[in-house]
């Protein structure tokens, strides 16, 4: 196991009927609240009415940043700094998933800094103060609730970049499961891929002695596997939703990378593809990550794909680790298959030819992107021809 | 799934060399020091003088309550409390496992109460305030370095009582897996029962809906039955140590709880046990819990010990739950004793015919522990008299 330093201070209350926390919470940083949502499902499902009525009940101010888009675009990013600067926005409220979370994210940590938040995206270090981020969940998928991490997409430079600090972590964040019920199935789906691949992303790594931290890795796979079905027929199935959510939560909030190595992969390459087109974040994970397993199965990590394959799909423990991690990657393709999601880039509309441009891309500075096995763009372009 | 609030504010630093974090997180809270230690061996080991090294380097002042007894008395924390008054503690400081910690915690939220720290224990609602606590870890078991919980023994009463307020939960805590390194093979053994009777207590319930934790703790459980051994026979084996030590903190620091219903039994009957005789903790509750769970199989559970089996044990899931629950149990009872644990409360030397006496106080108020199946005194004296 590798050094950690662990450090979770959101105050987090999760179940039905937990929206009435948002007042006390909202009370400890102010009464000027800048509210961050997306495309308007909160007013289609009721959740704004409510949350206006909150407002108005407790004397809250509050202003609007709304159609924060899927892939969060800078332009919004600097759009809602300008709010706050002029309404001296004490609490930032994000309402929505990853998208509004992470954007909100971002403008906290840059009302204080002097200069263009894509300087934060870039070297989150010029981040050193951020206003307080309070988050109503109302998707399972990014994990943004309760880690440091946000992406944002710069559409003049087509670049999808991460970035993190711990001034993002949000003071509070409210977890309803019942708020997911109006998620259609394709993105109920499309986010329990992007929870399985957080998980991954941690998971595949070699000779980090981090036995017990893939215990659980493997737990919330199998959570995913279990109830993503569930959730898809049955969208007010409560069970479903809480499991799904939590483990939205868990699989990022630093339980699978303290004490590991987390090179991560695939979010990379997916990146470079929402950077240019409008893919769903889950989507492309899903259609990238059977590929990238094939494309590292090799005599080191073998054994690590085996024990997946033995742990997660409860493949015969006697059976030869080459068969079973064959078998757990095919299995992993067959499931995300199974959730309806089209399973190649192709179906996605993205052009054969910007594929190598794209690959160029993915490595954040440099030409290799660092995961648990090196890839040089040239094997990002591999994958991508792959998954076409 | 429950509905619950996370809240877990401790910095955690983890790995070897994290000492070195001891001098800036000291400083954050004052330069007066309450050092809480047992019976030395933090002395033989050399990590005393470790710590009055960086004392004198950083000159910080710090007066010693040495001697806490393995299973803390009330006594010791009534003479912890005067230290702090008589010279303006700043930060209490444990060095040490479950015992110093849980009597730094209880001295911490005495200080501002003015009356017996026993009426904390009885009710810790009685405490709203505490002097800072750090942490230097050296014993995996109790898990009290990341948790909110205390168990003080009244020696006058012959009570041992478990308490908990978020007040105790400690500021800071530094778990070097090398500080364990010189932990006994018996008392290895000990604490890994420990560490999986705080699973099996949240573990097993009923109708919870708690899918996703369940598989987290059946990571745990795995990785205390895969490195305990090893930890036995090579107790300078990082991995095995580190794994058991961050398995240690996960048990029982809320990651388990929240979200379930965690009816505890076995810690209720165990404390019995140690309010009279000096019974090694973790070995009192490893003798206990197969008999335990043998004795509340039934119907209603067997298919909650069948999980049990297929996901930690591995057994065949083709098979009959009922042989695979009675499989698992006996695997339990002959892993416990496999680490060289006394398997009887008679080889404790404890009197029969104090059974009685005992199984009367093991309800913490009424007659009944109200567990997983609630058990009347009169079931834990069958559970004692199978036990004996």
């Amino acid at each position: 196991m590798k050094n950690f330093h662990y450090h979770m201070p959101v105050d987090l209350f999760f179940g039905e009927g937990q929206l009435a926390q948002l007042a006390p919470q909202m009370k400890r940083f102010g009464s000027r609240v800048l509210l961050v949502y997306g495309g308007g499902s909160i007013k289609r499902n009721g959740l704004y009415q409510k949350i206006m009525d909150i407002f108005a009940e407790e004397h809250i101010s509050h202003w609007e940043l709304a159609g924060v888009e899927p892939n969060p675009h800078l332009t919004t990013v600097v759009r809602g700094v300008e709010l706050c600067r002029e309404h001296n926005i004490e609490l930032i409220l994000a309402v929505g998933g990853g998208s509004s979370i992470d954007c909100a994210k971002v403008i906290a940590g840059s009302v204080h800094y002097n200069g263009n938040p894509w300087d934060i995206v870039l070297d989150s270090k010029l981040c050193t103060s951020a206003l307080p981020l309070g988050v109503v969940l109302t998707l399972s998928a990014t994990g943004s609730e309760m880690d440091p991490m946000a992406v944002i997409t710069n559409t003049d430079l087509n670049l999808k970049y991460g970035t993190g600090s711990p001034l993002f972590i949000p003071k509070f964040s409210i977890l309803d499961p019942t708020f997911t019920y109006t998620v259609p199935a394709s993105q109920t789906a499309a986010g329990t891929a992007d929870i399985m691949s957080h998980v991954f992303e941690s998971y595949f790594t070699l000779n980090d002695g981090a036995y017990l931290i893939n215990r659980l890795a493997e737990g919330i796979l199998q959570t995913c596997i279990h109830y993503a079905p569930i959730a898809m027929k049955e969208p007010d199935n409560y069970e479903a939703r809480a499991n799904l959510m939590w483990a939205s939560s868990q699989a990022i909030n630093g339980l699978l990378k303290n004490g590991k190595t987390t090179p991560w992969s695939v979010h990379a390459m997916e990146h470079a593809l929402s950077a240019y087109f409008d893919v769903t974040h889950g989507v492309g994970l899903a259609i990238l990550t059977p590929v990238w397993m094939e494309y590292i199965l090799n005599d080191d990590t073998v054994q690590m794909f085996a024990e997946y394959g033995w742990n997660v799909w409860h493949l015969d423990r006697t059976a030869d680790k080459w068969d079973i991690a064959r078998a757990a990657i095919a299995k992993t393709s067959e499931f995300f298959a199974s959730l309806d999601i089209p399973m190649t880039l192709r179906e996605l509309n993205i052009p054969e030819d910007m594929l190598e441009t794209m690959a160029k891309n993915a490595p954040k500075g440099g030409d290799t992107i660092h995961g648990v096995v090196p890839l040089h763009w040239t094997d990002v372009l591999e994958i991508y021809k792959k998954a076409y």
